[in-house]
C-alpha cells in the first residue's frame, strides 16, 4: 500500500501540475481576449467621440452632454485600463509558456498577479461592454435632438407652447425607442454574467468535487 | 468473446472521447467565428450610426426614424451580446484544448454552456445578419429621403398637390426597389437557415445511425 | 495474384482517403478565402453608401439611382449570403480537420454540403466582383453628376439649349469613358472566369485519366 | 557504376522534387503577397473615390477630371483582376501543400495556371503600384485647384487677365512639384522592376548551371 | 561528491540557459506588444488629428489649442518612437528564436540593448496611454467649445456681462466633468504602473532568493 | 590530429551554415517588419490627403503648400517602394525556408540581393519615418491656419497692421510650439538610428571576434 499511496500522491501532483498549466492557459486566453476587444471598442469609443458633430443651432440639454462626456470619457478609461494591465501581464505570461519546461510554470508571475488579470477581465467584458451600450444610446439622442425644431429663443411664443409640444415629441421618439429597447438588454448582460459566473463557480466546485472523491475513494482502497 | 466485449467496450470509449473532441472543437470554431462575425459588423453598424447625417430640411417619416433606431439598437445589442458569450467562453475552452491531455475534455465548461453557445451562434449568423440585411435597407431610405424635393410646410399649397406626388414617388424609387430586393434576400437566408440546420440534422442522425448499426453487427458476431 | 490484389485495393484505399482530405481541404480553403474577401468588400460597400453624400441641387437620373440602390443591396446581400454560408460551414469542417484521425473525416458535412460551398464560392468571387466593379461604375456616376451646370428649373431657357449641351456633355465625359473603360474589364473577368473553370476541369480530368490508366496497368499486370 | 548511375537518378528525382516544392511554395507566397496587397490597395482606391469631394464652383480641368476617373477605374480593376485570380488559384494550392504527400504536388494546378500566376504577380506589384502613385498625383491635382481663386466666368476681364495668371501659377505651384517629384520616381519603380526581374533571373540561371555542372561531374566520374 | 558539484554545475547551467531564453521571449513578447500598441494608437491619434474640425466663429482659448498640438505632436512621438525601436530590434530577436540551437542564444543582440526595450516599453505603455488619456480630454474641450454662444467681439455688450456667464459655464460643464474623471483616472494609472513593477520586482527576487536557497541547501548536502 | 582537424572543419561548416540560416531569418523578418509598417503608414498618409480640407478662404502660405505636397508624395513614394521590395523579395525567400531542407539556403536570392533588403529597411524604418513626423508637423500647420482671422485683401488697413501682428501670432502659436517640440524628437531619432546601427555593428564584431578566438584556441590544441 506504499507504492499505491506513492502512486496516489505522485497522480495528485501530475494532476495539479495539469491544473496550473490549465489555470496558465486560462490567464493568457483571457488577457489576449482583454487585448482585443479593449483596443476595439476603444478605437471605436474615440472615432465616435471625433466624428460626432455637434450642431450648434440645436439646444443640446446640458444633462445630456454631460452624460455623454463623461461615459465617452468613462468607455475610454476603462478600456485603456484593461488594454494597460493586459500589455503589461501578457509578455510575462508568454514567455513562461513558450519554454516548455513543467517547472517554469512555478516561476510565472499569473498567481501573484491574478487579481489583476480578473479585475481587467471584468473591466473589459463587464462594465466596458454595458457603458458601450449607453454610450449607443446617448449618441442616438444627441443624432435625433437636431432634428428638433428650433425653438426662437430670442422670440419666446408663449401660447403656441402646447401646440410644439406635440412635434418635439414625435422627434424624439426614435431616441425614447431606442433607451427602451436598451433597458432590457443592459438588464440581460448583467443577468447573464451573474449567471455565467455562477455556472462557471458550480462547475469549478463540481470538478472539485469529483477529484475529492476520487481520492476518497483511492485512500478507502 | 469476453476479450472482444472488453474490445467493443473499449472502441466505444475511444469513439466517444474522438466524439468528445470534436464537440469541443466545433463549440471553439463558432464561437471563434462568432467573435470575429460580431465585432465587424457591431463597428460596422456603429460607424452607419455616426457618420449617417440626417437633414434638418428634410422631412423624415418618424416611422422611418424609430424603425431605424431601433433597428440600429437591437443590431448593436444583438452582436454585443454574442461577443459576450463568445469572450466569456473562449478563454475556458482554449484553455482545455491547449492541454493535450485526453481526460482535460472532461473539465471542459462547454458541455454545461452548450445552450449559451448555440444562442450566441444563432444571435450572431442568424437572427444578427438578417438585422443587418434590414439595417442597410433603413440606410437606403434616410439617404433617398434627402432628395425629396422640399415641401414648404408653411405654405401648404393644395392645388398642385398632385402634381408633387410624381416626383415625390419618382425620388423615393430607388429605395422601394431597394426594399423590394430584399425581400427575398431575407426570405431566401431565412429558408437557408432551415434547410441547413435540417441538413445537419439529417447529418448527426445518419452518423449516429451508422455508430448504432456498427456496435449491433459487433454485438451480434 | 490475391497479395498484389490486396496490395492494388489498399492502395486504392489510401488513394481515396487522399483525395477525400484534399477535398476537405480544398473545401475549407474555399470557405476560408470566401469569409475574408465578403466580409471585406461587404464592409466597403456599406462605408461607401453611408458616406456617399446626394446632392439635393444636383438632378439626378432616376435610373442611375435605381440603378445604384439595386447594385448596392445586391452586392452587400450576395456577400453576406457568402460569408453566412462560409460561417456555418467552417466550424463543422475545422472541427473535423483539427482531429487527426484518418475516419473522422467520414463524418464531416462537406461533402453532403458540397453544393452550398459551391454556391458561396461563386456568389462571392464570381457574382461578387462583377457587381463591385459595376459598384464602383456607379460611384464614379453619382460623383461626376454633381459638377453638372445646374439647370434652372423655374426659367426654363429653350433657346440656349443647344449651347448648355457642351458643358453637360464634358461634364459627363469621365464617367463614360470610366464605363468604357469598365465593359472590357467585366467581360475580361467572365472570360477568365469560364477559361480558369475549364482549365481546372480538365487538370481534374487529366489527373483522374492518369488514375484510371495507373489502375488499368496494375490490373493487366 | 550501375549503382552510382542509379544513385544519380534517384539523387536527380530528389532534387527534382525539391524543386516542384520549391515551385509550389513560391507561387503560393506570390499568391498570398498579391491577395493581401490588392486588398488592400483596391480598399484604398475606392476610399478616396468616395471621400474625394468635387467642388461644383471649382473649375476642374476636364483632361484631368477624364485621368482621374480611368485611372480609379483601372487601378481597381487590376487590383481585383489579381485578387480574383488569387482567391482562385489559393485554395487549390494550398489543399495540396496541406498534404504532406511527396506524390500529391504532381496534382497541383500550379504548373498548368502559371502564367496566370504570373500575371497576377505582373498586375500587383507592377502595374498596380504605378497606377497607385498616379492616382496620387492626381488627387493632388484636384485638392489643390480648389484653392485656385474663382474666375468670375460672368463677367469675363479681359485686361487684367495677365495679372490673374500669376496667382493662378502659385495655386497649382504644389501641384506641379509633386508631379515633378513623381516622375523620377515612376521611372526609378520601373528601373527597379527591370534590374529585380533579371538579378532572378540570372540567379536562376546560376544555379541551374551548378546543377548542371554538378551533373555532369558526376557523370565524369 | 565530485559527481554531485557536476551536477550542480550542470544543473545551474541549464538552469542559467533556461533563463536566458525566457529572457529572450520576454523581450520578444514585449516588443510584439509594443508595436502592436503603438502602431494603433499613433493612427489613432493622427485620425483624430486629420479628422476634428477647428471652427473659425468659435474662440478657442490659446493655452488649450497650444496644449492639442504639444500633445499630439508627443503622443505620436512618443509611439512612432516605441514603434522604431521595435521594429528595429524584433528582426534580429527573431532570426534568433528561430533557430533552435541553444547555443544562439550567446549571439542574441537583446542583451546589449535591454536598455532600448525597457524604454520602448516605458514610452509605450507608461507615457504612451497616459498621453492618450490626456488627448481625449482635449478633444472633449475641443468639441465642447464649438457649443459655447458666440461672442459679438465687435460690439462687446459691457451690462449683460453677468448673464451671459452662465450659459458659458453650462455649456463647459461637460468638458469640464471629464476632465474631474480623468484625473483620478490618471493617478490610477500612475499608482498601478508603480505598483505593477514594484509586484514584478518582488516576485522575481522571490524567485531569486528559491534558487539561492536551493542552491546553499544542494551545496550543503 | 586530423581528426581533430576534420571536427574543426566539420563545426565551423555548421556554424557557417547556422549563420547562414541565421542571415535568411534575419532577411525574412526584416522584410516582413518593412512590409507590415510600410503598407499602414502609406495607407495613413493616403487618407491624410484624401480628408485633409483646404479651405478656399484662408491664405495658406504657398511655401507651406509645396512642402506639404512634396512630402506627401515622398512619404507615399518612400513606403510603396519599400513595400514594393519586400512583396518581391518575400515569396523567394519564404520558398527557400519552408523547405527544411539544409542546401536549400545555398539558392536563396537574398545574399546577391542583399542591397535592395538593407536599402527597402532603411528607406522604411529611417527615412520613412522621418517623413511621417515632419507630415504631422504639416498637417497641424495647415490645421491652425485656417483660424488665422481673415484678412480683408481687398481693403487693406494699413493703419491697424500692428494691431493685427498680435492675434496672427497667437493663431500660430500651436503650429510653432508643435515644430519646436519636433526638431529635438527628429533629431533623437537620427541619434537613435546612428547610436542602433553602431551597437549593432559593434555586436556583431564581437561575436565574429569570439569565433576567431575560438578557432584560434581550437587551432593551437
Amino acid at each position: 500500500s506504499s507504492y499505491s499511496g506513492w502512486g496516489n500522491r505522485r497522480r495528485n501532483d501530475m494532476s495539479n501540475m495539469t491544473a496550473q498549466w490549465r489555470q496558465l492557459y486560462l490567464s493568457r486566453a483571457k488577457l489576449k481576449a482583454v487585448s482585443r476587444t479593449s483596443a476595439l471598442i476603444a478605437g471605436f469609443a474615440m472615432v465616435a467621440m471625433v466624428e460626432v458633430q455637434l450642431d450648434r443651432s440645436a439646444t443640446y440639454d446640458p444633462v445630456l452632454l454631460i452624460m455623454f462626456s463623461t461615459v465617452t470619457t468613462c468607455l475610454v478609461a476603462v478600456h485603456l485600463f484593461a488594454l494597460m494591465i493586459s500589455t503589461c501581464m501578457l509578455p510575462n505570461i508568454e514567455a513562461v509558456s513558450n519554454i516548455h519546461n513543467v517547472k517554469a510554470i512555478e516561476q510565472s508571475p499569473h498567481k501573484r498577479m491574478r487579481t489583476y488579470i480578473e479585475v481587467a477581465w471584468i473591466l473589459s467584458t463587464g462594465l466596458g461592454l454595458v457603458l458601450f451600450m449607453i454610450e449607443i444610446a446617448l449618441l442616438i439622442w444627441l443624432k435625433f435632438i437636431t432634428l428638433r425644431p428650433v425653438n426662437e429663443v430670442n422670440q419666446p411664443t408663449v401660447g403656441n407652447n402646447t401646440t410644439t409640444v406635440s412635434p418635439l415629441l414625435s422627434s424624439d421618439a426614435p431616441a425614447w425607442v431606442a433607451t427602451a429597447v436598451l433597458i432590457p438588454v443592459v438588464i440581460l448582460f448583467a443577468g447573464f454574467a451573474v449567471h455565467f459566473y455562477r455556472t462557471l463557480a458550480q462547475h469549478r466546485y463540481t470538478i472539485m468535487e469529483d477529484a475529492f472523491n476520487e481520492i476518497e475513494t483511492m485512500a478507502n482502497n
